[in-house]
């Protein structure tokens, strides 16, 4: 059960002008589910991506960061879940490649123009001949209003689909973005691929949508995971299809503000749904580190409370174990920290108890108010570092018994 | 249940001359239990320690660090459970000094010469007044043959008692080392506290024992825990009585060989002892890391495997789900590795299967073979990263469903 978190109606997910989405049944790991999805783009749309720091990434993403750089325009992108083609060395390029060959066969493109996506088991081979028949299923299936069914068709461990939607009047003019992510990891996945593909009407000139692209990652699905410490096939992919009514040749443009804003938050609410449905999660927490020299720091010192499976395990028990959360502040690697200036609050639904300062248990602390704040399923951790004016959140949730059931029946 | 591990008789573990130990009962956080630990060594023993990096460390380590530096010859370790005097600010000091002041007082000795120790839930005040009452009965007790009785005091979270000793004959002469730890959490266990304490019959000089401290520390303690990741009461503490046969002035003098690596033994033998006991630990996994440009390199990718929650998950699962150890050394962060040259080895009970080479699986590699591996207790994860000379290794245990129970429960 996801933490506050529902699968937006089909008919909430609105469609963007340019894109087209179909799904279909390839068998590609197991029989009686749609494992395959081709999301068809008209010619003069601009695509951006960002992709995991792994050394192990996945033969799909190799393929993605060359085709992206080909330039040839960007008309196709197909993803398949169940065999996450990783690990998997030249016969896995291979596959990838071949899968391309085949879209631009079936689309008359050309490879080049063609992003593969892969997420589920890795080490084991593709079955290339199966995504290659199951195609032409995926391709009778195109139609503009088929978000939903491409949410639902990217899922693996996912408990629901996840998928966000806007449309809104920018400068007179109508703006509408869609986008979908599938993955389950708790902060710091590892091994549970997010994938993120977010479209919108608005025409968007490549070198901002370049731009754009990391700045978004950057408030969304970099905090829930860190930098490079990330699986074999993370991607983040935005299309701006130029079909609408906006179009920004650059930033200086009037409008771009809202725009931008508009696309960071998309992108944002579908990162946050990966955390809100994180692998037996009951608690979306979100941690915010105010007062820091600069944002480095303050990441690092949010990244050691969302990550440490202790405090994880007091939200689980929504046991206010305040320790456990400055000890995670104190080995966060800030050499120069002066404990004493340091603040901690436990937030939640409005209500905000200030729990340590000055180096110990803040002396207006009751450990009844802290307690009711650990009841909500959804509360901020908030921590004031006294050393300048830099801020920074993450996004994580609890470590339950259903994490490891879930981890450890994975494959099975 | 430890992996592999039970305490050994009281009968095997050697006195010291020149150190005697007494427990009694406190009451510090719960009746009827051991809890207060006092260790009394004669004059002209040496004692170094390394303590943790924490910024929130504890009261009584900043004491620790204080007395040892003052040089004024230590004479006695006090040690309480129940509450570890951390995150308590200025009253804590005050607790911590209290207690050295009536240890000294007792035994007729300085304030600086007594080195305390505390570990327990934090943010919680010393209950000092309770503490210094212990003391009288902890004196009454001290004997030399105690030590297993002191293991028994300190345990905490612990399901069993952490003791190791040896005698042997070095030089035509003999040596005797004992040692008791607690610790019970697995790789990274932030607030799990480690308290190392040892003791040799040797004499051995403080420069040379300042050393080999931090290196026996590096080759134990800091291979279950990440240099400053720890919590904010970690200590271990290695006293040189002088009472026996050797004495070391240099490292130069014969037999030092000898006795430091016997030293270092015991030191990992206590620091395995607390991974074997490991909170839930089904399993104890030795990551070794060959091939590498630095130790430092090797130690990184040997932690990201150690750290990973869906590694341990596969390993409490007996499933060789390699990609996931795969990915854990592609994010280590080696930003130039080629993922070509590394290989990676399952071992146990005489076993070596190599599972991946050249970027995917081996091609020898067979899944039951693997599987066979993972079905045992000890098992060792062997990665070759051919880029250098330089190895290390690190000790880690599996991720259970009783590991969420008990650090959910841990404060109830």
């Amino acid at each position: 059960m996801p933490v506050n978190y529902a699968t937006p109606a089909p008919s909430a997910l609105y469609p963007i002008a340019g894109v087209r989405l179909g799904v279909a049944e390839a068998e590609i790991r197991k029989k009686h589910r749609k494992d395959l999805t081709l999301i068809a783009l008209d010619a003069g749309a601009t695509v951006a991506g960002v992709f995991t720091l792994n050394r192990f990434c996945a033969a799909p993403v190799q393929l993605c960061r060359a085709h992206l750089a080909a330039g040839a325009g960007i008309r196709a992108l197909v993803i398949n879940t169940g065999i996450a083609n990783a690990g998997t060395g030249e016969p896995g390029r291979q596959a990838a490649q071949a899968t391309c060959a085949a879209v631009a066969k079936l689309l008359g493109i050309a490879p080049e123009q063609v992003l593969p996506f892969s997420t589920g088991v890795i080490l084991e081979a593709l079955p290339v001949d199966r995504l290659i028949a199951g195609l032409p299923a995926a391709q009778a299936s195109l139609a503009a209003d088929h978000w939903h069914a491409a949410a639902h068709a990217i899922m693996t461990t996912d408990t629901v689909a996840k998928a966000a939607s806007r449309r809104l009047q920018v400068q007179g003019k109508t703006l509408t973005i869609t986008g979908i992510s599938k993955g389950a990891g708790m902060i710091k996945p590892n091994m549970a691929t997010m994938l993120g593909f977010m479209a919108t009407d608005a025409g968007i000139a490549q070198p901002l949508l370049d731009e754009l692209v990391r700045e978004a990652a950057d408030a969304s699905f970099n905090c829930i995971s860190v930098d490079g410490d990330t699986s074999t096939n993370d991607s983040f992919i935005m299309i701006a299809t130029g079909k609408g009514e906006l179009a920004f040749a650059s930033g200086q443009e009037p409008g771009w503000t809202e725009v931008r804003a508009a696309l960071i938050d998309v992108a944002r609410e579908l990162a946050q749904a990966i955390v809100r449905d994180g692998e037996g999660a009951t608690k979306f927490i979100t941690v915010t580190v105010e007062g820091g020299k600069h944002r480095g720091e303050c990441r690092q010192v949010a990244y050691a409370i969302a990550h440490s499976p202790l405090v994880k395990t007091a939200f689980f028990a929504s046991d206010p174990n305040l320790g456990r959360i400055l000890a995670a502040i104190g080995y966060a690697g800030i050499a120069d920290l002066n404990v004493e200036d340091v603040k901690v609050w436990l937030e939640a639904a409005g209500q905000s108890v200030l729990v340590s300062e000055q180096g110990g248990r803040a002396a207006t602390y009751a450990e009844a108010a802290g307690a009711a704040i650990m009841a909500n399923a959804e509360i901020t951790v908030r921590v004031h570092l006294g050393r300048g004016e830099a801020t920074a959140s993450v996004y994580t949730c609890d470590l339950s018994y259903d994490y490891v059931k879930i981890n450890a029946d994975y494959r099975s």
